[in-house]
């Protein structure tokens, strides 16, 4: 049984105004982002996810009609969480394009380090968990997965060129490559609790598609 | 509630003959596999397990001690199946062997197909659940990586002397990147319910490693 120790509603007593309502949403969120990161859908209660934020038991669905209605608003802001983080590096011009894709892997590894890797990817939890999920997530994901594909695809659009990308194949078929290995070296790397899966998978990523005869 | 339908032994009756006990431990074991390689560990209760073995609730422990040996078990019997397919198409001496590869994932693709791609890989299942996991069982998943590694190094080696495998890296190292990707694969076509990311992991994996200079 939960107490209360922080100046926060008491059970039954949601917040009232629209800011102290948009301020507990968005803490729900992030304590709801933090805990599907980790745990993913299945492992993840209600209870688990109120803690954190410092919201009582009864009064979640004051805030969101379902869960489910709840998991598809978290899906959406580590989407968004995520699209920053690759723009961000994507972007940044002080690296040539295929040096951009390693700044990131080595951000996401420290991402990872930093939780001791028991944090990792929240779209690959929930693409893992596809078989016991409601149906509506599976388009939801997908859509994210072709965001991230259409940025990585610009980026090495970028490298091409600039004659650092080989011809072996069509970015967009490389970004869709990139991200199927990503995931899959982000389950080693929480399997392992080691960078080793993230870093490997990077390096031969550049090894097999940065061009050689750059200019 | 569930009723009992067939000749199964009762509640509170469980089988006394040591073949009767290792007949329902082998239903047992085979019905945790197919509901950890479709659901993960955190998704499956034991009474999802107990109905299509026909164990009636009361009588999990008199089979096995504990939900976590009972685990410990399923994932060694999946690891023995998983060995044996791989040896299957990793030993195939009728085909070359960077095609046996390629024979693995269109037989592994398939297997996803027919159960409409809900069932994926029980291992990749539980290592992207590590961080709810009982610690041990990462020891024995590692173990499971590493010796289908040593499998395909197998057979990579032999592409090697065959000529058939590029000199871009040492087959370990390939061998641990091929599952990698696998894993991530496997996620993916379990998300767009199509072999399309397999296949194409597969025909990347084979671009790119297999060598234009065989004799």
């Amino acid at each position: 049984m939960e107490t209360q120790t922080t100046n926060q509603p008491r059970r039954g007593r949601p917040a009232k105004s629209p800011q102290q309502l948009q301020a507990m949403r968005t803490a729900l969120i992030r304590s709801g982002m933090e805990l599907l990161t980790e745990r993913g859908y299945s492992a993840t209660g209600i209870d688990a996810i109120l803690k954190p934020a410092g919201v009582p038991k009864g009064s979640f669905y004051y805030y969101f009609d379902s869960k489910d209605a709840f998991v598809a608003e978290v899906i959406s802001a580590y989407a968004e969480f995520f699209a920053n983080l690759l723009d961000k590096h994507f972007s940044d011009v002080s690296y040539p394009p295929m040096q951009r894709i390693l700044k990131f892997v080595e951000t996401a590894a420290a991402g990872m380090a930093r939780y001791e890797f028991r944090r990792g990817c929240l779209i690959g939890n929930l693409g893992q968990e596809m078989s016991t999920l409601p149906e509506p997530f599976r388009i939801q994901i997908e859509a994210v997965f072709f965001d991230w594909e259409a940025r990585l695809a610009l980026c090495l659009q970028e490298a091409q060129k600039l004659g650092q990308l080989s011809n072996r194949a069509a970015p967009t078929k490389i970004a869709y490559l990139f991200w199927i290995g990503w995931e899959g070296a982000v389950l080693r790397a929480k399997l392992e609790r080691t960078d080793k899966p993230l870093k490997l998978f990077a390096e031969e990523f550049l090894t097999i598609y940065q061009s050689n005869t750059q200019p």
